[in-house]
């Protein structure tokens, strides 16, 4: 069994201390979050709560601590709980900054600390699958990879300000996918939009996006985002190699369809937001965490992992400003996986 | 090039006209109807126009005919045709009454005469195909057949007094098929149902219902039946069998799919009718009848189908008369095909 | 919070006693089983092991009690049950005989005892969704119901011996859903099959059926059962009305599709069986209970919905060995819900 | 009745040729190719033959031409035409030099030529449908566009070498529906890739593509493109709008899906290629050429619409060299249609 503190009692915390609490291999002992009262939420679960991370990380009854508190907060929740031997399961982004999440990840490789990134769509079922049947041969070598996510609303524009941006806020799980089915990226061409809402342009930030990616194999990636989805979230990934294709499709709540006088086979909307569509994902998600910590299987997807995304979110970026391709800084690395 | 009359030149025999104009290997010589001008409606594909059925068969341009005129006058017309050593494609039914259909039987195999029934679906790329693999074994041996086939709307009352009844005159397609896919029909339950036209009812019809046929093979067939279906042409089937099912499921005109904030991968309606659902199966059926005139090939559907088919026809009649299993007529031979 | 008993700690009551143990609502304070140990593998969810369900019903903990226990054992327990107060959540079906089942039904109502029975497939958020919408309109008036229920293989041939053979044991569910969708049934039409496994014809039972069901509305229900079937748990109800159709399809663990040189849009196998299919309607079967004991709603699907299923299945079973449509006996009460 | 001449008896020129021919608005009249033998293939559909263009332009009984012939005569064909007041329908691309194609946009305009260019997607009945729902608001403002268009398999070098290049023969389709979705476009962003033909990279050309294309609204393209494809002819399009999203999807053959132990709804390859997939476009855009050659709507896609794609063309040849983000010239006119 696993002693397992979680840090950070918000909407991503709560997933985690659920899942924790529900696992027959791990126990969740504490949780943490400086909001009075937020920790104690999480209590139904059997833990104790605080209100300072460092306690936490001291405990003789935390193994391992997942990171769910506000981005500044990651490397150095990070590199503490690599000093003391704890593993840790951080959430996505490591850092806003590439140079300081490359310090972060020196230093934990240094100490070859127990380091996993929280890029869950790794684990979601059809896409893991998608990826592993790519692996086996089934549609040959990739040539052309599509991925299509699209959020059913806006965050509120004060979230924006503070999320570093589309790139790094929401594509980055499509940049971390994208290292994930194509490799080292090599160049990457960003063009943004604002269609969605006047106040995240006004903020300076992008509300939809496209991105192109060439790999270093050849393969191009095409990323497609919005922040804004009428028909809900819609997660979709396309594999096209030398012998076929691989489609995640969309999924649904339930499984009627109607067929009326105007139209047939209407299917309900597609699920809602993350919370559904990955719920399984962020399960198998944290078995795989606890796996590693038991020399299991590797701690993947890695801080490098991390890294590699961040880097192409910058390229992004500045693409997306300049019109120019540019080329990622040190996120050349073959991804884990 | 085999020169063809066609007789009857209402809704049918329109389209057999074009398709035959159409071939490459057959040349449209003669349409006769009564109706003075219906024949010449259809000249525009070149043919002469007559009035008289009797005038056709007998021409030295014609050297098969295609019988799409009223039902009574099918079996008149068979013989004749096969008296002089005309080739005959016949629209289904062969006729109302199963003693004079087998009395036309016998008379056509003692001149060894060549007749083909149009049962279309036979043709349909889809059924056939769906057929092709059960017998290449791909689902195993069949166990549970299901058609549903359902008319967009119900025809007028005037129409229904004529035509034999909804057994006869529209499951007749269903029966021919269930031949087709499971052979020989040892038992037939069927429940008729008034929930329509109440014009239908008090005209002793049933204008929706439910058959199932025991095959003497074991397998069970279950046809379901509506003369009105709000969102189009339901025409579908199901075999299942030991290994698997193949379905042959609705068509539509387009693959356009609309995402809402309501629902999700919307359809447009299925096809319209059968003049757009079975167009291409028409054009098939002409083909393998020209090609077997040819020597390519059987008549078939043979006239021993149409008879087989009005044997369901008429047991499921009774059955939904007397709420009794009925054993159907002498229509326990193999389909051919 | 209602303490519950669960009485039988077979693959079912595993089900019921995780499902209770997870709920907010209610506390697993009793498991259990005649085996020796049985109940006491359940004991992870906290609760006590029994080897006597007297104990268990008597207990001051056990406000209501979840029937898993042998068929033979569930008139018993439910009568036991309901004469010191306790709600009973019991298994289907009430029992093989359908003689006692009534008069258990008859004793229930004059204690006013609460009984629900579990026919979990009316809670599957698919078909329930079905059913909402169809009593909302969307279609119009039912006219005909198809329901496909497959199993992915047959069970034991010792176990068919003693399950009251495929109408009680496997097609009472569907008999459940015709209730339920079509309200009372006045006619029962049947065909069994032997297709699949000889040493179940050799017990004298069917191994695949057809059934017919006429409703005093003019609606004909449709039932296809088969206790194998190659590509997992084929579980489907189409719902056809004046204005339309609702469809209830398959479900798929994943929406991976794959396309290759020689098909497209492969899918996964359709989920494996009733325990992946229908987790969530366990789940929202037992909190429609918990609920109905708090005085929010009914105790539906009741004792009078399981009898009415019960003398469907005798119905069925007369008529598949006679061929004769048969009337059910008392089973023509409107279905709760 | 129009009296039409096709010029070029090639593969298009015979679809072209036997849509004249059974169109009863037009009356195929000449054929025209300079291989001798090659138009007179065609006179099974009546019309004469000739081995030199200017005797058919100059044909009285020619009033409208269709040139299927090379691209580099298709710009002197349509100024022959033009000068002699004969109704042009001219297949793309104009020319493989925009400057070349520019001039004679200004001499047909100048000459109040009748003048359409063969774009025949925009006529399939599918994705004119789709573009048509999005003109009626069905989702609202259009903010992203996606195309997939692959082919089955790779032209021969040979082919490549004269066809101007992968942007100019393949994507222009693409580009013309980018156009007519999108409206101006102002900037073009694209990834050229080598990974189907080692010798098509020999020849200096791309064998896939990736392209984004911004327009002057805020909305985004992406056309993905690939020479080969292991499952047929891919055709598809999403229009995503502030509403909902329209897809126009891929086409099959037959609706007959495959259940098995391994897998369930497996449908039949996507349609083969251009010839099948595209046949009804063809056919539909002809009937709009005759319609505007009497009166009944414009000359649409028009030869401006021609030119506009060329600019695209040679934009994303330039940003696939330079990477860097490139502006067309002169191809801002908002699309007819």
């Amino acid at each position: 069994m696993l002693n397992i503190g979680v840090i950070g009692a918000g909407r991503i915390g709560a997933i985690h201390a659920a899942n924790v609490a529900a696992s027959p291999k791990a126990r969740l002992t504490w949780v943490c979050d400086p909001v009075p009262g937020a920790a104690a939420r999480l209590a139904e679960f059997g833990a104790r709560a605080s209100l300072d991370p460092a306690e936490v990380i001291a405990a003789d009854d935390v193994d391992a601590i997942v990171v769910c508190s506000p981005t500044p907060t990651h490397v150095g929740l990070i590199l503490a709980g690599v000093e003391i031997g704890k593993a840790v399961l951080c959430e996505k982004p490591v850092d806003l900054d590439s140079d300081r999440a490359r310090e972060c990840q020196q230093a934990v490789e240094a100490a070859a600390g127990k380091v996993m990134i929280g890029f869950n769509r790794r684990f979601d079922p059809t896409f893991a699958q998608v990826h592993a049947r790519l692996r086996d041969g089934e549609i040959g070598k990739i040539e052309q990879l599509t991925i299509v996510s699209r959020d059913p609303s806006a965050p509120p524009v004060s979230y924006i300000a503070q999320s570093g941006g589309i790139f790094r806020d929401m594509t980055i799980h499509d940049f971390d996918m994208a290292n994930f089915f194509l490799g080292p990226i090599e160049t990457v061409l960003a063009l943004g939009q604002n269609v969605v809402d006047p106040q995240i342009a006004e903020a300076g930030d992008s509300d939809a996006a496209v991105v192109l990616l060439k790999a270093a194999s050849g393969a191009v990636g095409t990323i497609i985002n919005s922040r804004r989805c009428a028909y809900g979230y819609d997660q979709r990934l396309e594999a096209f190699g030398s012998l076929g294709m691989l489609e995640g499709r969309n999924q649904h709540a339930t499984s009627v369809a109607l067929s009326t006088s105007t139209f047939s086979q209407a299917a309900n909307r597609v699920q809602d937001f993350f919370l559904q569509r990955y719920a399984e994902a962020y399960r198998l998600e944290l078995d795989a965490f606890i796996e590693a910590v038991a020399g299991n299987g590797e701690f993947s997807p890695s801080l490098a992992d991390g890294v590699a995304a961040l880097a192409l979110a910058d390229a992004a970026l500045e693409s997306s400003k300049t019109g120019l391709a540019v080329a990622p800084v040190g996120g050349i690395a073959e991804a884990t996986g």
